[in-house]
């Protein structure tokens, strides 16, 4: 047989060397050398990849935490590889819809060659006349779930006020961009209150940096991502009347990323029959018990609708997505900006740096350029 | 002309003599004798009504509290009628859509004769074949509310789990019979933790008075409304248990009359894509701040929807409504109970036992049988 006489490869790979507490440091992580055989076995219907981009998310953080309570992500084990979304090519397939040659992005492992063994979880990539790593994210889980929290879930009007905390993140600039192009008048929140950041150690040295960090996010929320307005939490001692002030008439849709204050102080100021997508609480998941809500009765009079909403439940809807997006990036009327770090040995530092806010834009690691 | 020769009727009145505060007493209220003569004034779309019934509601008491912060509901002032929703004949008509001796509901006075000026907002009585007073509320606000609620906030399915709060009060016992006839599994709870009880006078004879009333109240949920399962969150140290227990599988539809530990103990329990009609949060409405939710990041773990509504904006489907219920009146396969007291004298104490619970099903006033 032909896969007798083909040799092993190398397989470098991120394994979880212990559970992350707090915030992920290097040593949680570590490099191993594996090796491969390049071929699949008889009858399997997965796909062998040659990974080439990976997305570093901040969600990740909790699949390498301890898990106690239920959580919609499954959790690493510690001495077991790192999974993230990533772009690859098809070496090897045995599902009918790939075939070699393919790209692709979806789940993967964070190591050079993967055996992929639910390819129905993947998306063939057929457009490439943009840069394959915005299949990481604009293209990606990212994009789409900015498309379907806004466009599904918050049903938006021409015209209409849209409100976004952490709006500098990967999803809530895209957000905002895709409301603007959609006619709405959008304002931005970044620096929200996650108390997370107090765990980090040099917390007061810490400040100060995320400080300038969270006056620039704001600058480039309204510089560089077109939006009409945009504040700092950390610069406003009362949100409710910060929001007052960005939305005089009210706000009819908040694309909800924070939770606790942001929330209770935005229910203050929603319109009649407004909509709130919740896409994240990151401020709420590394605290005990999280904050209580207290204005909600502000449902009853304003006839609020709020909906909680996972990806997943919208990827038949990416071949709309595509169509109104690629175009939308050919005539440049999007922004999106990439950090890239070169080598898969680097990707535990870059994974790492998405929590101290280093990165500009979306993180990805190069894995190979072919 | 012929109105010079007609004579001031009677109008004995219900006047709101102070602010409520913490619960209405008789001496909030006061009767007034005043006269009306009983034609329209020249040029008048009003309508000239003779009163018949009256209903009494919960929501009237906010109604009588001196307004501090914007409420769905205008605030009465001192010295003014009480109005409520009622059932009434019309003596003369300004209006097209009505005519001398035509039936109608809606908003009218607490008083023998009013003259309605948006004649716009009551809805003409067609169907005579079953009691009139039902369109107090059956057949009137109190129907559509639950209706509204369940089969357009809560897009139910056939074979799907519901869990009504405050479920003996007058929507809530609809709301399970609705669903029941429609094939979900019905759980409902009563005696829910109303803190306003606390402030009525002679708290701990009432309170075994109450033990008394919440555990009749769970029996009749059970064996008079049909409902699968119901419980005295009085009698539970652990809702989340209660729920658990009721709902192994957990909860795909949430109607909620009573907000605070409620909703959070329920968040735990929703189901995937679980829905939630607020439909009002009665325990958080006597609190200076309402009590906090801490469990909101279930709607993405669960992506749960919730939504407030107002069931003056459902009144389009009026006609629809009316097609399914009345049928299913005459077949007697809804359980429809009133506690009846004649004459507007008695209505005062009428509308302040519904805070201690003294009724037993709706809460009528016969102000004339004609």
């Amino acid at each position: 047989m032909a896969g007798e006489n083909e040799e092993a490869v190398r397989d470098k790979q991120v394994i979880l060397r212990d559970y992350v507490s707090g915030f992920p440091k290097d040593t949680n992580m570590e490099l191993r050398e594996s090796t491969m055989k390049l071929r699949l076995l008889e009858g399997s219907n997965g796909l062998l990849v040659k990974n080439l981009y990976l997305s570093c998310d901040p969600y990740m953080k909790f699949r390498m935490t301890k898990p106690d309570v239920p959580d919609y992500v499954q959790a690493f084990r510690p001495g077991s590889l790192i999974t993230g979304y990533g772009v690859a090519r098809v070496l090897e397939s045995g599902h009918p819809d790939f075939k070699k040659g393919d790209l692709l992005w979806g789940l993967t492992g964070w190591e050079e060659y993967t055996l992929i063994t639910a390819p129905e979880t993947c998306f063939k990539i057929e457009h490439t006349n943009v840069p394959l790593s915005y299949y990481t994210g604009l293209l990606g889980k990212t994009g789409m779930t900015a498309y379907a929290g806004f466009f599904e879930v918050c049903s938006p009007k021409k015209g209409e006020t849209v409100f976004i905390s952490a709006a500098s993140g990967a999803v809530g600039q895209l957000v905002g961009q895709f409301a603007k192009l959609f006619g709405c008048y959008v304002v931005g929140s970044a620096g929200s209150k996650e108390k997370s950041y107090c765990s980090l150690p040099n917390f007061i040295v810490l400040k100060v940096a995320f400080a300038a960090i969270f006056a620039k996010k704001v600058d480039l929320l309204k510089n560089k991502f077109g939006f009409d307005d945009a504040f700092n939490c950390k610069e406003e001692l009362d949100l409710d009347a910060a929001l007052k002030r960005c939305f005089p008439e009210g706000i009819d849709i908040y694309f909800e990323n924070v939770g606790g204050k942001m929330l209770d102080a935005v229910l203050l100021s929603m319109k009649l029959h407004g909509r709130i997508a919740i896409c994240g609480m990151i401020s709420q998941y590394n605290l005990e018990q999280p904050e209580g809500i207290h204005n909600l009765t502000n449902f009853i009079l304003k006839r609020i609708r709020m909906e909680g909403f996972v990806v997943s439940d919208y990827y038949h809807l990416y071949p709309k997505f595509l169509e109104t997006v690629l175009p939308q990036i050919k005539e440049g009327k999007i922004v999106y900006v990439e950090d890239t770090t070169e080598g898969l040995e680097n990707a535990p530092t870059a994974l790492i740096g998405l929590f101290s806010g280093r990165n500009v834009g979306k993180q990805v690691v190069v894995v190979s350029h072919e």
